[in-house]
This record gives C-alpha cells, sequence and structure tokens, in this order.
C-alpha cells in the first residue's frame, strides 16, 4: 500500500469530510491538501464558512502531513492545535495544506494553512502538536 | 431582544451548527452551551467525533459566552484559539461549554470545554481570544 | 524523599528561577505556586514585568505540578504551551499557580494562571502540554 | 529616527534582555533577529536553557518584527502567543527569529523560531498575536 493509497483509504473512513464536501487533493511527503467547496450547510451567521470549516480539513491535513512520514503500521493522534484566524472565508471554496515541522521518535509538529480559492490569500495558520501511536 | 433571543437568533443562522446536529442548550451571563448528538456523518476515521466538531460547537459556545457580556448592537470575531485534546469522543454526544474569563475594551478571553454525554469527562479544552466589533 | 523535596530539589537548580527572583512558595498534589519579586533588571520597556518573566515561572509551576502527579522516578518535558495577556503586569510581585487538568499515561495537561500581588487580578492565562518521561 | 533606532532604543529599555544576556542582531522590514549567549544563571535543572528564556526572547523578535511594520507613533502589545519546544537548547547561544506573517489595521501574527547556535536546527517555534496600540 502506497502513503497515498494509506491516507486516502483513512480520509474516504473521515465521514466528516464528506459533511463538509472536502476533498482530499494532493500527498506528498509531509504534504497534505486537502479542499472544501462552499454550501450553505457550511456557514456561521454571516454566510461566510464556519470557522469549525477551515479548522476541521486543516486538522485533517496536518494529521494526514505527519501521517505521512511514519511508518505504515503507525497512526497519529492530535493532541492540541492552535489556529489564528486572518481573514473571513468567502463562501467559494478553501484549500488547507498541512506541513510537517518538526518529526520526534513521539511527538511531531506540522504547520497548517488555509488559502482562499485563488491560494493567494492566506485565511488562516494553525499549529498542531501530533503523538505517534504504534500498534501494541 | 434578551441575549437569549440575540443569541438564539444567530445561533440559527450558523448553518453549520444544523449539519453538526447542535442545539443551543443554555445561555446564561457569561456561559453557553451547546450540544452535538453523533450521526455517522460526524466521524473520523475510527468511528469517534471528529476532532472539527468538537472544535466547532466550542468555538460557537465561547463567540456566544463573549457576546453575551457585549452591548447589544456590539458583534464578536474570533481571533485565534487553542485546544486540547484530552480523551475520544465516543459517537453519543458532546457538551460544549464557553465561559468568559476576562473581558477588556477589545479583547476578551474565553474557556471552552466539551464535556462526554454524561458531562464527567472532560474531552478537550479551549481558550479563545476574540475581539468586539462595534457598528461603524 | 517527599514530593515537596523532590520538587524543592529541582527547583534550586533551576537558576533561572533565582534570576528572576522566583521562590517556590507551594507544592500540593496537582496544583504549584511561584512567586517573582519585581527587580529592574525584569522590566519590558515600559517598565512593567516582561511577559517572559510571567511565562517562565508559570511554565515552572506548570511542570511542577504535573511532576507532582507522577511516580517518583518519572519526569516532565514541556511540549509546548500557550499564554494569554490579559493585563500589564506592575512592577510589584506576582504568582504563577499551576495546575494539573488532565493525565493521561504519556501526555499531561495544565492550567496555568499569573495573578497580581493582591491575588486578585487575573495577568496571564497558560495552557501546558507535557509529556512524561520515564528513565530507560 | 529609523525603525532600526526606533526598535534599538526600546530593545534598550527592555532590562530583562540585559539580565537574558541577549542582544539585538538584526531589524528588517517584518524581520527582527536577537541572541542569547548562555551563562549559567539562565538554566533550567538540567542545564539547558530554560524554556523561559526562548520564549522571552522569541517574544520580544515577534514584537518588534510586528513593530518594524507599523507607522513611527504606533507601539504594539501582545495578546498570547503559543510556543513549542522541539529539542533541548544546548548552553551555548540561541537565535530567535521574528517575522511578520500577517498584519491587519489592528492584529498582527507573527511567527517565531528559536535556532541552535549553527542557525540549522530548529529549537522553539512561536505564533504570536499582537494588538496595535496607537496613541490617544
Amino acid at each position: 500500500m502506497t502513503v497515498f493509497e494509506k491516507i486516502s483509504e483513512s480520509f474516504s473512513r473521515q465521514c466528516l469530510m464528506k459533511t463538509l464536501n472536502a476533498e482530499l487533493l494532493e500527498v506528498e511527503d509531509g504534504l497534505v491538501k486537502i479542499r472544501s467547496t462552499f454550501q450553505p450547510g457550511l456557514s456561521q451567521q454571516n454566510g461566510f464558512f464556519h470557522a469549525g470549516v477551515l479548522t476541521s480539513i486543516v486538522d485533517s491535513a496536518c494529521g494526514y502531513a505527519a501521517l505521512s512520514k511514519m511508518p505504515e503500521y503507525a497512526d497519529v493522534l492530535t493532541i492540541e492545535f492552535k489556529v489564528n484566524f486572518m481573514r473571513p472565508a468567502l463562501p467559494e471554496s478553501i484549500i488547507a495544506v498541512g506541513k510537517m515541522l518538526s518529526s520526534g521518535r513521539t511527538i511531531s509538529v506540522c504547520d497548517g494553512f488555509v488559502y482562499d480559492a485563488s491560494g493567494d490569500k492566506l485565511l488562516a495558520k494553525m499549529t498542531a502538536t501530533l503523538i505517534t501511536v504504534l500498534p501494541k
């Protein structure tokens, strides 16, 4: 099983991703992209994307970025993350990018970015801390 | 318009809350509770609630906790938040509690908590920073 | 060796604490207090305590709060923390309180608080994530 | 007064920087570097740099990176920051780099990095949120 297949298969079991109209765009070594296309059920009170949507897809992107660097039998869990929101996310589409920043034996740190549809504007920035889980 | 009506009305326009099967349980002065009841479209890859669901409802709870302390004409925006995840969220229901911790003229800080269905187990802990937005 | 002795001995080896004019006030099970008394070398540009002093002592308080709950042979390391600053810290004294919030087999989460000299005003709030280190 | 002079003058009034044996290395538009050289009073219990030293100098670097992009009469305050610690900081010297990531009318976000003496190893990563303060 390639790393793309491993992540693609896991992504398809994250049912929230389908609910958030999200698709896996790209899987490289230590870098994963996920896009969500707007639909009305994803909005906050003023018609923009809810911050929770941005966070959900960039959390998944960071988790898979970390997973892409792990041995095949390993899994990762998010311990915590922090997100800054810079701009409202217009009801078009948004692209989340997760990138491995640092990987230790137990703990990994990923940078996450959420861009607007054009890819030019940074809407949100995540830092996520993950823990490697090995089969017992 | 009471503060409950103001928040309830805004909540009903947060379409993501309906998508996440979330309901507004309680609005007090500086404290807001939101519950999400599990359905399959809210899961991560192992069948638990996706961290993004916990984050989305506790973000809304924190935002409304801050809003409940503001003048009627004011609005709030989330600048950033940080969430620690302590335990997997079983596919039952989860309750998010947002509480005002500190409120300044411009910046407010809220504590957010996500509990399991029994209300006994802390699943996640948020700290959120919000900015007051006044009409121009 | 009691837990107070273990922590007190470690504290005395944290030379930065002496540099920051900090003393260990209290060690309970899962709760540690550290006080720093102002001196000119601890200021930022406007004569208040530098945010780095608040952060340093509350980081140590959180670390020791976690350590107070561990087996005697264990050590803890800070993986990450987040701090919100609510008010300027007047050049008097400040008290940092670290409290265990959640403790797992590997990962612990602590709440940290920094108060003014009177103990009434919350100046800063930390959430810290720590990892238990066992001897090999 | 150039931006370097403005920041250099403010840095010299941050007495904690002298206490932490820190010097201002570089000020560019939106990028500031500060180095601290080890001395025994900066250690944690195992002889490494205390996390509080890394945090203090990278907090100052982020603050000045934001300030370097502001009008001359403006000041900035740190609202909050989050730091991940990746590696122990050996008792040599450490270099903190603050970089503007996003600047709004009121709120700015900076990335902070702490490197070892060689500049090759990332020891810690900060994200800081700052608020612009205008004279009344």
